[in-house]
């Protein structure tokens, strides 16, 4: 098995990414291909030169997405999806930016069949479930039948990388009775109600961290909307947790409560956790590593990409 | 001023709802109307006979909003909404279905005048900012137009209730430049730039909380999830809290710690201590009061009613 990895993206590349895939190739048994600035990839411990696939252009942050994969032919993302388009790899791990990974798998790697449009979601462990909630971000506008499809894309991921057996679908929306939310999520329900045998229903986004569904459709408006008032309430909470420990009347005692309340119920919402997501609705495996990967995320990353390259 | 308090509406009426509108009519020097089951209300102390209106139907929280305002014309709603269109009382304060509310005010009360939807906020006191989001569940799908009235209808209120100079008004969206965001609130962004001078750009959910503008503006499907969404992980937070404080090795003075943190810190993001909300864009004010409030609630939501017909 062959794996590409984007030594461009990311806040700690190429060492971190280098070295997370350098384990990943020992555990797995999988063979890595570095992209990216061939000089100081070659210079880290354990790089087999013949591995390193030199790139002169690299794609920023704050480029247009589109141009970007257009006119930089010669960057490790475009060049890692060619290699992957053509059967040369096996798969990617990127922790490069998000916009660009989407429209180089759009243009470049390009959509399942059937699928009309690709989906970025996140995954989170709460407790002992696994939910899978798309889209947070690639679609803003997206109707009744794309939202339909990425419900089976969710189902996919689950029950093929994530071992679930018949994972339910959840649609977000105001309120649980058939009827509520606005045009779009009607005619979802709708069509959900059809197409899906283990449609749950709507449900509401205060539910959807306790019970419901294992996957949660929405579009990326919505879902980023949800994701992001989620961090907002978290922050505020640390925000407030880490002035009352610095109060003088805080013992070390309660310090050490409070920090470990802090690891363990907050950062079970931290879906970075799970060391990225996985690009869905492309004909090939691409995984997003989250922007400050390192070594062990680097390695999560490519577990999870192992599971969807064998699915 | 005469105020009309719905005596049906809410989990503690008609006693909490008489009790603290006595209250308000000692504090603020006005004269309070009851409408509901006439007997009930006049076994309460206090109560003039000749202020009771006696309503022999009342609208429950299960009912369709539109059918139950059209049918049950001697209802505590109705009959409250049409004095209050002819005059006869200067505002309404009710703990009721918020649905009934929304269509009773389009239906009777009427909207003013421009104005193409009424809308439901919510008002945040965090810190010594008061924020407006809005809106939060009245309108599902909402044009351009409509969230630029809506941001109108957010700085009148908090500019001549809450007297806050010149409230800025932002847009929620999925990021902070402009051209981010669905075909909506592109549009919108568009909008507001050129009719807004205190216009301050997009807003993510994360930074609702935090800083950003005085008013924030979205449709009711994506306010009612950024809502629920906060709601969801406050739970979460609470329920954690609760495990843990729960455990044998937990001091009694860190279970009050985590009391007190709850309390001031989680507090602050309870929307519910405002009383309850203002139906906006109705021609005659209106005032929302939380279907859990108590005779301190029924106070409060007076005290800003009263703000409304100054106003």
């Amino acid at each position: 098995m062959r794996i590409a990895y984007d030594c461009q993206g990311g806040d700690n590349a190429p060492e971190a990414i280098v070295r997370g895939a350098l384990k990943a190739a020992e555990e797995f048994n999988c063979t890595p291909l570095f992209y990216g600035d061939a000089e100081n990839i070659k210079k880290i411990e354990g790089v087999d030169p013949d591995c390193v696939i030199h790139c002169s252009e690299s794609i920023e942050g704050d480029e247009s997405p589109t141009m970007a994969i257009r006119k930089k032919k010669d960057s490790a993302i475009v060049r890692s999806f060619f290699d992957l388009k053509e059967g040369r790899v096996d798969g990617v791990v990127s922790a490069g930016s998000t916009g660009a990974l989407l429209a180089g798998g759009m243009f470049i790697v390009k959509r399942q069949e059937g699928v009309e449009r690709a989906a970025l979601p996140v995954i989170l462990n709460i407790g002992t479930q696994t939910k899978l909630l798309l889209d947070v971000g690639a679609n803003m506008d997206a109707s009744p039948e794309v939202l339909l499809s990425f419900a089976k894309m969710g189902i996919e991921y689950l029950s093929n990388v994530e071992g679930i057996k018949d994972p339910s679908v959840g649609l977000l929306n105001v309120g649980t009775e058939k009827g509520k939310g606005n045009r779009q999520v009607k005619e979802a329900y709708e069509l959900f109600e059809e197409a899906l045998p283990n449609f749950y229903g709507n449900v509401e986004a205060r539910d959807v961290l306790f019970h419901g569904s294992d996957v949660i459709v929405c579009d990326g408006f919505a879902g980023n909307v949800m994701l992001k008032s989620m961090e907002g309430v978290i922050g505020y909470v640390q925000h407030g947790m880490k002035a009352a420990i610095s109060r003088e009347d805080c013992t070390p005692e309660m310090r050490a409560w409070v920090g470990n309340f802090a690891k363990e119920t907050l950062g079970a919402l931290d879906y970075n956790r799970y060391g990225g997501v996985p690009l869905l609705g492309l004909e090939k495996p691409v995984f997003k590593a989250h922007g400050s990967s390192d070594e062990a995320a680097v390695l999560s990353a490519t577990r999870a990409l192992i599971k969807m390259i064998k699915e």
